[in-house]
């Protein structure tokens, strides 16, 4: 076991152990520490860097839920295949502007009478930074006066300026590697999934995850593609199982996969990357939906940043990381879907309001988005460990998926009602509960076992979460 | 020759020639006046009321342009062929709010050096209402803050009080018939075409006039739609040269056709109807783009207010009434594709921003909307009629087309040159045009006779017009 070069900077503003991750996830991608190599083992790292042990940890615990590093009971880290990486070299370290994320689903609003609102898809309505956004808005409006573009239509892909400022911080927070030109903003992922149906050649078969965030997967349908369900694990897609021919589609979400909120190791992001390569006119749809919100290490990079970007599209919301009305998406197009894109829908007007994208870029630019995801990440992350910690001492919870990122835990229930039995007695209860079984794709439907219901704690305050548990609890012990 | 009981009301709000033209329009459509019967003449009429000679005439006028009567020369007014109408007792007259309308193209903002922009598309961005729009979008921003619904997902098919607002507004204006339930708002007429794509079964066949607009062609052809193109005369679409069969769709603008500007009399509107009734799942879409600006008589209602309802999608846009970049378009669905659209289309969000719904709603219950439209027909009219006036002196006029409504006119010049080359010598002058060749369907050309310019005076003063046609003249003399 060689020794690792390591260097710190004690007066650099990242942290330590980012600054450990750093360095040893270079020394992996550059090949200076190879595939199946072990690490030293976190006391000994620590030690030669004069750090404390959990900052090691840190680290590690980083690197391999990235898929950098296996762990293996009793025996240490090990590096993970990873040579064959096409391009990596975005290498800044995160300096993730922090941002949070909100689930999806309940487009519609609930008027019944829910005295706690568990449901996925709300974000805290208390927190928002309301000044800022009124602020954004009357300048925006006064600007646009003054320009006299009020009234004008803007770019088709929206307002120059608005994608510049996504872009860089995209790059930033995601490893997204991309020009303004390659953005399009979109009145919602579903409106960019059907614009990108009208780009790709004929209808096509796409493979998605089963269970999933089931609106992409009704958009599939409208627009005539045959979908095509595959696996899912604690690894995400179970990408082995991707059909050799036929599929040339796959959406998946690689960060923090819906409902389940797994994230995909390096090994099978490669494996899709492979895939995409294999085949022309291939291409991988990474929706990075709610990537923001993570509460344990850094966010994991996007897809998009490890390739060559010739195969990714890369698909954004501002739906939780600013709120669900503002309607607003947008996407990366590879070059040669941007020729497509320009030739065949350059004439679509832009769907989103010029109003409302200078208003959105001037809270991008004037800093009040970062500091509103980094407010919004410290009140999710205290709420999430909250019902986490509420949930972890319950007999009737039989294990709990996608913690410690997103707005929602997805939890298994030790209980011998259906989902839709459960969920109904919830809301007799005044709880509105979504169960998980309507994530998931016609003819890949989830196991007859135990139920599971997805627990949504973006607008509900630790004293409701206290409550609303005991309230659930009661209705489960009532069968 | 019967004579006629027209019964006037000197002391009642509506013109003298409204209650003329209402009080024979119903005649006709009840019957008392009969297909082929001749009128009593414009001076006779007049006389028997004790009304002046150029009352009647203007209630004549508006007769025949709605197609109810036909001029024949020398011989005087006969009735149409009306008594066939399904149902036409929205007979409120048309307390017209007064609207305008803008034309449609251009939708990239021209970053070129151009003194005199004629293009259509453009609207006046001088006499907005500023200070009212301003007014709304604050008020619509604090409303949504306190009822703590800023952030959430609004309706769907958008908010209930702005559909309301709007079904108010369509009957009064255009007697479209339709509950709020009805009307489905989204982010411009291409997005709701796409969404009707999606709402009927499989793949259809669509005839549309030629020329048309173009925009609605392209997304037909991407969302997999075959186009049939018919004919245009001056009387819209020629709708003897429907096919029979396989054509079940038909895209067509009766009121102010684009870019022609013809109107469709009443008995091309029958045949319409009766087409659609004829075969199953046949539906009409109905684009009244731009009916709102009207400089002589009263608007055309809506062909959707004549049917049942059943078979005719209404289309309309605030993209010239209010301002293009609000990007917000509605559709009237009759019920039986509301069904479908709840089935398949009802987990889509809304595709516009909940403040922007807000505001216009404001906008339009607040009483600016009909005020605005009002200024913004009189400045319109004044530079139609500028505009009108200042062609019709010119030998390199050959024909216009369109006259007395939107913001452009169509017209045909007595010059050698292609429009291509035509253009491209006005913009070496400093003036943008269009050509209508670009507004032909592929397989329907237009006929190589001579060019045809549309020029828009939305956003020219007066003397802006005056000047600009002085330099159009020197561009095609030096040709």
């Amino acid at each position: 076991m060689k020794e690792l070069l390591v260097t710190l900077d004690t007066s650099a503003k990242a942290f330590l152990y980012e600054q450990i991750y750093a360095s040893l996830r270079r020394d992996i991608l550059e090949g200076r520490l190879s595939c199946g190599e072990r690490l030293p083992s976190a006391r000994l790292l620590a030690s030669q860097l004069q750090v404390s042990r959990s900052t090691v940890d840190a680290a590690y615990a980083q690197l391999v839920s990235e898929g950098y590093l296996k762990a293996r009971r009793g025996s240490g880290y090990y590096v993970c295949e990873a040579g064959e990486l096409y391009d990596f070299t975005n290498g800044k370290g995160w300096n993730i502007a922090d941002e949070p994320v909100q689930l999806r689903a309940g487009k519609k609003e609930e008027q019944l009478s829910v005295k706690y609102n568990f449901l996925p898809g709300q974000v805290d309505d208390g927190a928002f930074a309301y000044n800022a956004w009124r602020k954004c808005t009357k300048e925006a409006l006064l600007e646009l006066e003054s320009s006299r573009s009020l009234l004008r239509a803007g770019h088709p892909q929206g307002e120059y300026a608005l994608r510049r400022a996504i872009a860089a911080y995209l790059y930033q927070a995601r490893g997204v590697r991309c020009e303004p030109e390659q953005l399009v903003i979109g009145a919602g992922n579903e409106y960019l999934l059907q614009l990108l149906g009208q780009l790709l050649d004929g209808p096509r078969k796409v493979a998605m995850e089963s269970p999933t965030y089931l609106q992409a997967y009704h958009t599939f349908c409208n627009i005539g593609y045959a979908v095509c369900a595959v696996s899912m694990d604690e690894e995400g897609m179970r990408t082995q199982e991707l059909p050799a021919e036929g599929v040339s589609l796959v959406y998946v979400m690689p960060s923090h996969q819906f409902p389940l909120g797994a994230v995909m190791p390096l090994r099978r992001r490669i494996m899709l990357l492979k895939w995409a390569a294999a085949g022309s006119g291939r291409y991988i749809i990474e929706d990075d939906h709610d990537s923001e919100f993570r509460y344990k290490g850094r966010p994991i990079p996007s897809l998009q940043g490890m390739a060559k970007q010739e195969h990714v599209i890369y698909l954004g919301t501002f739906s939780n990381s600013i709120m669900p009305s503002v309607r607003m998406s947008y996407m990366v197009l590879p070059h040669p879907l941007l020729k497509a894109y320009e030739t065949r829908c350059g004439f679509y007007a832009s769907t989103v309001s010029r109003l409302v994208q200078m208003t959105v870029c001037r809270f991008l630019e004037q800093g009040y988005f970062e500091r509103h995801l980094n407010k919004m990440r410290g009140v999710y992350r205290a709420r999430h460990d909250t019902l986490l910690q509420l949930l972890n001492d319950k007999p009737w919870v039989y294990r709990i998926y996608g913690s410690y990122a997103g707005l929602h835990l997805a939890v298994e229930l030790a209980c011998p009602l259906t989902e839709d039995a459960l969920a109904a007695r919830a809301r007799a209860f005044g709880i509105a509960v979504q169960g998980m079984s309507g994530c998931y794709i016609a003819g890949k439907k989830k196991p007859d076992e135990r139920p599971v219901l997805l627990l949504g704690f973006g607008n509900l305050t630790q004293a409701q979460l206290q409550e609303g548990v005991q309230v659930l609890e009661d209705a489960v012990k009532s069968t």
